[in-house]
């Protein structure tokens, strides 16, 4: 093969992901090699790259002569499933690569996986990335946000490439080097959390306005399109007011209404979850809308739970708790401003979370720049982030979105209807996990004296675990029984 | 030594745990011997024994003179720091026993190192149990909560002795063998996570009841006794009613107004909620209650939100939202109703947590008689567990506490209070993360039908993820944009 002929760049693992993000490279001009296990999927790039426009792909098929294909140093992304796959693609393409090759891994990984590879690739000489792709198939083929960590030169190496294939926002493209190590799949595992807070969120204003507010599919696809044209323009809202558009086949009815109401997922969420635990960061909307899934896949169990409740006088068919006289205009602007308020909340605890980690690793995590790198591409991409990257200009130490000044000022703003959804959904047993566990995050962070007080009294008296004082430094333990016992019984009564 | 000199049983580590629980076994009429590595701690625990009765109690100051000292085959109970002093306490002791002998870890052990330690001694003949313990210092020393768990045979060998040292109730002594392996720390760990729970709960009636009702500290020490002799009663409500009554060493005002409220932390908390994730199991009121400590953490940011916030008009010098006209008598009646439906859901989450990882392990808990164990002498203990145990009597494959028919009509019978006591607290300002996700979960929980249908649909639209149907089998896939673009704008429209 010639010099001249080889390819900028390699791409392994053809699935829906991998042939899209392959074109997308092609597309901007980049040589491309590309390669699969099974043949048909190379041939199937080949030709998709032939019909969009002789796109400069090239099918390899087998490890060989794909490494050999690529200029050096050379480049190569993976997409296959995570875990024991991506061990097996990178053993399979190791032998082949040579010294200042870098393998980048473009699959929702653990972070730590990503960790142990850089170490191991490294005693080969290879340089290594674990790079978050958010955007779906569309993404992919389009302009995904692309979150890249590890070798800093790996990175400079397809530096140009990234910036083109990214999504493009009016202040650059959606990417940007994140970090050392693991730290680019982190970033994609805390952005998936937030995601699934947001769908979380979305899914409860649907409830909401559905079977509180009584509106129909048609209105929701309105209401959702409307309020995709001010403040929480994203693309997670514009999806719902499509959704919300489409019949069924025969034209009988909303396809939405025929779904079934179990969700299922991935690891990612969940990893966001264990973390937030882990480096002790409050995450509940977070972790809500993970408990929403597991408890969505309960769906025999539901149906028991709600006959067995049911007969005992507890609510209507829907599961309703006397639902009645509701203001139906006030009712939609109240969820729209209580779905605002309580994706800041959620918002908060994921850029906590970074931070946390950032700390903890060293990374030295830019929070503005990632709200920025996820303003165009991914799917919690939003207008919104762009006031995220604000803030964090504005103040790159900023403790908490909460207290930046132009998002407390929203947040007060917001909270009289935050308080009367959540009031209302409680009334009504329309269960609003996210919406509630923001409302406690923002009630509880913004208290500058918590009932904490008693947790540490009760732990004195059963563990001896010692307490703080608010008027003295020191540890204090203190023989609560006997001087309860010693107070006698009359210390006072409630008249 | 003679034969007729060897103790029952021994035990290692004498921190203060270690010493009550070793008085305890002697007083019970076992001899037993005690080694710690810091000679003085021996020295204290045999001049302890002497004075609390002359209890047979030896010291040993080397682990050697140690083991010898205990009849065969030898059962050693250490009470030391989880992790690393466990190892290094097997490895000194290990060298001396003999194959069927066994060690006892007391401690709040993850349950995996119990796991790998039963492997490592089991090459050496040697058995082990890794037993949770719960109960305080007090608990220790006359009568705790004990789940063993691991060897059948090492359990049987001093059956006599727990039974004797443990918590007597009605119906039995508070011990019973867990299961195989690591499955009493587990059981302990989710015990812990309860604990948190419940005390969370109590602090938020503790807030609301201050904060909304007005209630001074007389009035709540006489609250809680009072809840102390209906179905809230239990040992944190009692030591809650005692911490109320406790003044000041001066006499000017009540103590618990001295603490600083930030809430210390072991790990057994932080693990529960990984593994509900890990298990996909709900457990929201658990991990409320550990957000909430480390929210409790962040006293500086808190007092500077609190201060950003209320500048913004958001709330009192309290942090609270216009309370106003409260009825005091009703809102201490909600309080209670809402304590003990919120209880019940933070029971129903940590039962459902042990049956998914009895069933991941084949561990077979009986969920019952675990409840049965901690009606007496552990941190938990209540007259409510009388009611899980039976509940699991009555059906042992009870999907969940809150379709037991009990547990149903006291849920239907409160909810309407526990609605009342949550929307004051959300409209006032005064967080109760705890109660609020209990309701959210039980409103969750007993509907048949979640808008988990729009998630469903949402992971389709942007990643192909499929959805099932309710009316027909199969894994459907939908071109959502497609079809939505062509149904053009006219659906429908709010009017």
């Amino acid at each position: 093969m010639e010099s001249a002929a080889l390819s900028r760049i390699g791409l392994a693992g053809l699935a829906v992901m991998g042939q899209n993000l392959a074109l997308n490279i092609a597309e901007k001009g980049f040589p491309i090699s590309v390669y699969n296990r099974t043949a048909s999927k190379v041939d199937e790039t080949v030709d998709r790259a032939r019909n969009e426009g002789s796109l400069p792909l090239t099918g390899q098929y087998n490890p060989r002569e794909f490494v050999l294909s690529i200029q050096r140093p050379r480049s190569v992304i993976i997409l296959v499933k995570a875990g024991a796959p991506v061990d097996q693609t990178i053993a399979a393409l190791s032998d082949h690569l040579e010294p200042g090759d870098c393998i980048i891994d473009g699959g929702n990984e653990w972070y730590e996986n990503t960790e142990r590879r850089i170490s191991q690739v490294a005693d080969k000489g290879l340089l290594y990335l674990g790079m978050g792709v958010s955007g779906g198939e569309d993404g992919a083929r389009y302009g995904p946000s692309l979150m890249p960590g590890g070798s800093q030169t790996a990175y400079n190496n397809v530096h140009d490439i990234l910036h083109q294939i990214a999504a493009q926002v009016e202040d650059g493209p959606c990417v940007t080097y994140i970090g050392e190590g693991g730290s680019g799949n982190f970033v994609k595992m805390v952005h998936n959390g937030i995601e699934y807070g947001d769908m979380q969120l979305i899914s409860e204003a649907y409830d909401v306005l559905k079977h509180v507010g009584g509106l129909s599919n048609s209105e929701l696809a309105d209401i959702f399109a409307e309020w995709n044209s001010g403040e929480l323009e994203s693309f997670l809202i514009e999806i719902t007011a499509d959704i919300f558009k489409v019949k069924e086949d025969d034209g009988e009815g909303f396809l939405v209404d025929k779904i079934l109401d179990k969700t299922g997922m991935k690891g990612t969420g969940k990893w966001t979850v264990q973390q937030a635990a882990e480096l002790s960061i409050a995450a509940p909307t977070i972790a809500a809308s993970l408990d929403c899934r597991y408890l969505s896949g309960l769906k025999e169990e539901r149906e028991n739970a709600a006959t067995v409740l049911k007969e005992a006088g507890l609510s209507d068919e829907l599961g309703r708790i006397g639902v009645s006289g509701v203001d139906k205009k006030r009712l939609i602007d109240d969820v729209r401003q209580a779905l605002y308020a309580s994706k800041i909340c959620s918002y908060a605890q994921g850029m906590n979370l970074l931070r946390a980690k950032s700390n903890e690793k060293g990374w030295n995590l830019n929070l503005g720049e990632l709200a920025r790198i996820w303003k165009g591409g991914c799917i919690i991409r939003a207008v919104f982030l762009d006031r995220i990257k604000k803030a964090y200009q504005r103040n790159p130490n900023l403790a908490s979105l909460i207290v930046d000044p132009e998002f407390a000022r929203e947040m007060v703003q917001r909270q009289a209807a935050w308080r009367r959804v959540v009031g209302l959904a409680v009334s009504a047993g329309i269960s609003t996990p996210g919406m509630c566990a923001s409302l406690a995050y923002f009630d509880t962070y913004r208290r500058a004296r918590l009932p904490a007080n008693l947790v540490q009294a009760q732990r004195d008296l059963f563990g001896a675990h010692t307490y703080e004082r608010v008027d003295r430094p020191g540890a204090f333990h203190t023989e609560w029984t006997k001087l309860a016992r010693q107070s006698g019984t009359g210390v006072g009564a409630l008249n």
